[in-house]
């Protein structure tokens, strides 16, 4: 049966810089284009071949994918980008240091915002410099599909259809697909694979650039899951 | 109306060693990355933006596009690579140092190889480690379709059904479009948008990195074409 892989896009400017991103679309930082050439490297190692690849439209995912797939020598695999496979909107923190933030509302506020499975941030204004209803790469979305601000749960739903329509009939064909993407989409997309309650979805944490390999039998329940590392 | 923008790899290694390549996946020399960085940063002074980018299946054309992409701040657009946009197939010219290839055949015949339309170059045996025809990334294709050595005319036929069916379409939607491919798909792009005939179209050349934009009226002529350069 098929194996899908999920990356974690490498350390971004911002990851470094501590400033909470979701859909604000920055960088890679060198050491975070390290980790996905490293990723690529443990494909190659390990064998793994890939049919299809799928990320976000956000820049720092699409590079990982983009350097995973260039040193396990398969850059040439069709690829698809979507929205559905950005980072959890982080609404109005978007930009904002998490240290600051958390001397400005109190640490437990914004550990309930970074934590808990359903609790919205405080939402973007639309005027804001970092709100995506201005953004040309959301112009052909329906209005109402662009967040202003999303829990776990509400980027789960939006990743679901992505997962019905594409990624698993891909992988009931027996397609291998990777999807190199953000820590809350690949974890909302976690908890649907490995049926993960709302409860303890938010202790899964996945590593920077770190491959996770699942395999599955014919219904689609997870037979093996193994993480690649050096 | 919609513009579609050609754009031919940055030099690659074999460029640098003045060896025939066609459809054996050699990468961008780092000359190659400089032109096609340079080519984004073309694109962006300009203020060209693209709804859909195509290129080959080949790596350097593909960083080609990547490269371009990215410093133009659009690596997020749709992408569809596809071996239609390869570079001609050199038959067992491939390897071959152009040099050394005159010196065995003579000029003339090398000459006539080179630059006739629709003369065959001598085809690559199927148990050459540049066969086409093991490599994963055509195993999808019909084997009638994959080619031993093609000439312009060849290649031209099989660049066509791709104009037809996926770029034409957009053009005539309004949708920008972005290629980024190879001497020979090119040229034969070139000569079907620019109705050259079998003649002239060899003399046609295109410098790597450099991007070439058309402009159309609403039958696809023509009306303007421009190359951008430093």
């Amino acid at each position: 049966m098929a194996k899908l892989v999920l990356i974690r896009h490498g350390q971004s400017e911002w990851n470094l810089s501590n400033q909470f991103t979701g859909w604000v679309d920055v960088n890679l930082s060198d050491k975070g284009v390290e980790e996905a050439k490293n990723a690529g490297k443990l494909l190659k190692e390990h064998g793994l071949e890939f049919d299809y690849a799928f990320t976000s439209v956000l820049t720092r995912a699409i590079k990982t994918l983009h350097y995973a797939l260039e040193e396990s020598d398969q850059l040439w695999i069709p690829e698809t980008k979507t929205w559905r496979l950005n980072e959890r909107h982080y609404g109005k923190l978007q930009g904002l240091n998490k240290k600051e933030t958390a001397e400005q509302y109190g640490d437990e506020q914004v550990h309930i915002w970074r934590r808990s499975y359903d609790t919205l941030p405080p939402l973007l204004p639309d005027d804001s410099p970092y709100s995506a209803k201005k953004d040309r790469r959301y112009a052909d979305l329906d209005p109402n599909l662009i967040p202003a601000g999303e829990n776990l749960k509400v980027t789960l739903e939006r990743v679901m259809p992505l997962w019905e329509d594409q990624i698993a009939p891909k992988l009931l064909d027996n397609k291998n697909v990777i999807i190199a993407a953000h820590g809350n989409s690949l974890r909302a997309l976690s908890k649907y694979i490995e049926r993960i309650s709302d409860d303890d979805i938010m202790d899964l944490e996945m590593k920077t650039g770190e491959p996770v390999v699942y395999d599955f039998d014919d219904k689609l329940k997870v037979t093996n899951k193994t993480k690649l590392d050096n």
